[in-house]
């Protein structure tokens, strides 16, 4: 059945994401018009008709067509064919595969039942493109399933608020990419960010004013159910439990009151384990807050805990002596096995970060990995199952080819039995909110995270990296029309930070930058939860497109290997960004939210005089002076560092350019 | 009180729209922070509360400072005295002033009522710019109020649905600047866009499932009035009628069936006014309708009856003879007096357009001019109140500065007596759907709209029209932080239609050619409602400010007044157009739906080659031969003529530059 590996053809012709499991390329290719319509067969029910309604509109934004009336059309093109319903709440291992034939005349779409349905859609929607002929997608036969049953995207909405429409625009790019688990991160120590009828003082006091009504909760659960996205909800305890604590603080192990924090990093704020109060406390949440997350997974966190408001409690050591519990790790295990109890009880099977993993948690606890895939193998060999999110830590600005790469079978769980890989159920992206806002955290999350999400669907063998790229430019473009915002809020931004109406200087300047890699930032500057998030760094994607197409040029021109083309090509940008300082200096100083960028927007363009000089040496095969390659290898020494929080990413491509013409004038020397 | 006029200088530092009616500059600024907070006193209500709080979410939106601590502040730099309630129902002509003083260092609003505070905190808004101190609004005092108390947009669902989600974007706009009556024409030959419970085949049949629920319309009306708008509801009658007769054929005035209309023009479908039953319908659907939308006026249409169908029908020209109607016209008159008396008896005043004006038209009708401003004057010397949009047809693409121009009580108004003026009530832009969508609508709106809020609300001496379109930009550009989508739908358009994510050469394009003028359109193309609107005449903004721009360079030039700087700017623009064609050309070729472009492209190319000679011969002072005078002139009118439903708006200007070209020769000549 298995047609041969998708080949760097189909790849190519197939621009979408994930990547199906097997296709084989038709003949022509089927023109989307006005006479557009569909016919639903078999088995319907209403999420399959609001799906198909929402298919249609989407299509219409693809295309500018109106489809009104394309549904349950009478002489329909595209024949969608359910065999059955899916079970009433979304399962983990549901069936999800699904049939897609295109030949030029026809659609036909089958599934076993409306997840697998929902998917196929969504391929379809992705195969869309304009050609010289109209709207049209390629004759092709897709049979799809996914790699990993569980395929997440975790929103901290602790540390900063995200509303209901962020998160909806965010789970309809999930659907987009078939990610299939919404983890809801709802509290830590900056905010609690549900409404409890318990204990009211949870969000009264400790979310400032923004939190989900139980009513918006349950509308958000269903929007990600006609998506086909089951909702996981996490609770963080003992530790990240600042929120918690200002409203209701003889839930924690110190005297003194709690207050809101605004700060970020690693809080002492902890429950206390060793007062039954606590777990009487929990049993209660837990009571109010499992029946309103109907999917069967429920997340208590465990995470991070620096014990030392355990230490500095008397009653707390005293705990631990009478209990023989030898460290606060054995706390945590204790506090963590009562916790597992509760859930248990209310019908849900527990999830925790990697701290919950002791010899004896017990077989049914989900381990989510965050320190290391150590943790992942571990779990999977003591008989607990987990997913992996190290490496997929999107928040920390690295390429999507990083993450792309990250196989949540490899590493140290490659050498893992059949047996104990099965317990592998995927992995998470996890979008921590330190520097994201309802403005910003779009282009945090995408394009990237659909690399993630084809690690977690496509076969293994699916790793070539330039075909990524590819398509996940292709399909950035469509997450615009899905509803997300992370290139047009790029635009608003830097139109706000410089009050000018067409900002095109200062794009081309924020095309050039990017953020800091990893925990670099909170080193730059001091940031709290009241720090405007509205400056270049907040403004620009994680990943510069342009500085990643601008390495590709240089690498080629310093091996020799580049075209004509790619030359002049190299060259144009070069001109481009030297000569841009010129025309955005005097806006720059118009802006107390763009003079930092004065230094950056000079330095590029020295640093792109730089990569000229470069290139003439190399095109004309001459020696640079050792005086001029020491200054220039100063200068881009000095470019490498963070300035307004930004990093030039143009700096170590004219590197490649400078080092490859030194080594041209050493030969010369030689 | 009054200030000295508004003088140039003023309007230069408050770049705002509609300028207030009075204004004195302060020293200094007031910088907005994160300390920034809001204390409201004297009457408060939920309106109030809830202005404030979208007053804060849009200025965070416009800064990027989380401001959701800045409600109800207790050391608040900002405070807002309001004196008492509004009406509970918005009345025309209720007060609407209020006074807003700002210093260095505090911000104090007062009004009479919550509707001039929610317009002071829109002024407040549109004072914000980024200052090398930060965000900040000048210090000013300012004493404001309207001119007119009727200011309104009118917006066409009939012959395109337009869903909630865009309506609210536009009261959006409105509230922004300041208009205070959302006119919504809800029904016409192509569409009824209302549920009805009683007569429920009117949207059964005449929507094509595209209508508003009676539970959003409730929606809109609550969103409209938070805004401070009033909403006035049109059911067009008795001609506009065809989506009322598919459903409800015994009201038409022919024997056969009616169908759905997919066309435009003045179509023949007309109710039937001789027949009692058509009145008893008609009072039936105004208990039900009138009772849904609560503001006092109730607009009943009465435009464009060709009478053709009343011709053909015996017995219709038998009840003419025995009632001694001479012509439709009286027939009309006959079928708008009897509605008058229902729609008075259901306790809403009768609107209508032109039509319904007849020399015994109760005094209590207002008459909404479209066909001239003969009607509107002649409805107040009648002792008829009137409002004017002959001239705010905003869907004709005509350039702002002609729609500003347009004063009610200009031209066949001005010689009225001052009680005859008192009747004028003020106007409205119409936004006619024919070639509108969801997703282009706000671009056909925005931001000319402003330029008619301007000319409805402040004082009639303000008419600069340079002012204006310096204002206008800076609002156009705020105006896409409030929400709207003129700007940013143009490029999701272009990347659609080229299928390229960064759409940079058919950008330079777009912002040189504009969609004809008034109803030229139609000639060019057939349309229908189901004609996609997917291309480059439906995405560009009916007015191109590059070639507005552009053309005002060329004018200096000509007249031999530019400076160094102008004639730079000038030459390149015309080399960015001229080089252009060969990066676009490639692209063009690909999409189904640029290819009609090619030639477009290529003449914009050619028409700046020879703008760039005409410069050069101006510049050396060198004489064009006859021979390539003729050539540029003949080149010149073939760009005037549309192609693909567009006009190359820089031809005129290059045109400029050649005859000033020819001018000189023929002074070397002489």
């Amino acid at each position: 059945m298995r047609a041969p590996a998708i080949c760097a053809q189909l790849e190519a012709t197939l621009p979408i994401m994930p990547l199906p499991a097997h296709a084989v390329l038709g003949d022509g290719q089927f023109l989307i018009d006005g006479s557009f319509g569909i016919e639903l067969k078999g088995y319907v029910d209403s999420r399959l008709m609001s799906g198909e309604r929402r298919f249609l509109d989407t299509l219409s934004r693809e295309t500018g067509i109106p489809l009104s009336g394309a549904a349950q059309s009478p002489s329909a093109s595209f024949t969608i064919v359910t065999a059955g319903a899916s079970e009433p709440v979304e399962q983990l291992g549901e069936n999800e595969s699904y049939r897609l034939e295109i030949s030029a005349t026809h659609v036909r779409l089958t599934a076993a039942n409306p997840l697998g349905t929902l998917h196929g859609l969504q391929t379809f929607l992705q195969l869309v493109r304009v050609t010289p002929q109209g709207f049209a997608v390629p004759a092709v036969t897709i049979n799809d399933q996914p790699r990993f049953p569980w395929r997440g995207l975790m929103i901290d909405v602790g540390r900063h608020f995200i509303p209901v429409s962020a998160i909806e625009r965010n789970l309809d790019g999930m659907e987009a990419v078939k990610l299939n688990v919404f983890h809801w991160h709802l509290s830590d120590d900056q905010g609690f960010r549900v409404e409890s009828k318990l204990f009211p003082l949870l969000q009264e006091k400790g979310s400032g004013g923004h939190y989900y009504t139980q009513k918006q909760l349950a509308e958000v659960i269903e929007y990600a159910r006609e998506r086909g996205i089951r909702v996981v909800p996490e609770f963080d305890m003992p530790c990240h439990t600042n929120s918690w604590l200002v409203g209701y603080p003889q839930l924690g192990s110190r005297e003194s009151p709690y207050q809101p924090a605004n700060h970020f990093g690693v809080l002492d704020a902890a429950m206390d384990p060793t007062q039954e109060s606590t777990y009487q406390f929990i049993d209660q949440f837990l009571g109010e807050m499992t029946p309103l997350f109907p999917d069967d997974y429920f997340h208590i966190g465990g995470d991070e805990c620096n014990g030392k408001e355990w230490d500095i409690n008397p009653r707390i050591s005293e705990f631990m002596r009478a209990h023989e519990l030898k460290n606060n790790a054995a706390l945590q295990s204790y506090f963590t096995a009562r916790v597992q109890k509760l859930v248990a009880a209310h019908n849900k099977i527990m999830e925790g970060w990697d701290e919950v993993l002791q010899p004896d948690t017990p077989q049914d606890v989900v381990i989510q990995s965050w320190r290391g895939e150590k943790s992942l193998a571990a779990a999977a060999r003591q008989g607990n199952r987990g997913l992996l999110s190290t490496g997929y830590y999107i928040n920390l600005n690295k390429p999507a080819a990083e993450h792309y790469l990250v196989d949540p079978l490899g590493g140290e769980c490659a050498p893992l039995t059949p047996e104990q890989k099965a317990r592998v159920l995927g992995g998470e992206a996890t979008m921590w909110s330190e520097y994201a806002t309802p403005e910003n955290i779009d282009n945090r999350i995408w394009p990237r995270a659909a690399a993630i999400a084809e690690r977690l669907w496509s076969p293994q063998e699916v790793r070539d990296v330039p075909s990524m790229y590819q398509r996940l430019a292709v399909l950035s473009q469509k997450l615009e029309y899905y509803g997300l915002q992370h290139e047009s809020s790029t635009r608003l931004m830097l139109q706000r930070m410089s009050g000018e109406s067409d900002p095109r200087a200062l794009e081309i300047l924020a095309a050039a930058v990017q953020p800091p890699e990893g925990y670099v930032r909170e080193r730059l500057k001091k940031y709290s939860t009241d720090t405007p998030l509205n400056r270049l760094v907040d403004a620009v994607p994680p990943e510069s497109e342009t500085a990643r197409r601008f390495n590709d040029l240089a690498k080629l021109i310093a091996e020799g290997k580049a075209s004509a083309r790619q030359w002049q090509e190299a060259r144009n940008w070069l001109v481009l960004w030297r000569d841009n300082d010129a025309k955005l200096q005097p806006l720059l100083e118009r802006s107390e939210l763009t003079a930092e960028l004065i230094p950056v927007s000079h330095e590029l363009s020295q640093v792109a005089a730089t990569g000229l000089e470069a290139l003439d040496d190399l095109e004309n095969h001459r020696a640079a002076s050792a005086a001029s390659l020491r200054k220039n290898r100063k200068l881009l020494q000095a470019a490498a560092k963070p300035q307004a929080v930004l990093l030039d990413m143009v700096a170590p491509s004219v590197g490649l350019l400078v080092e490859a013409s030194a080594l041209h004038s050493s030969r010369l020397r030689e």
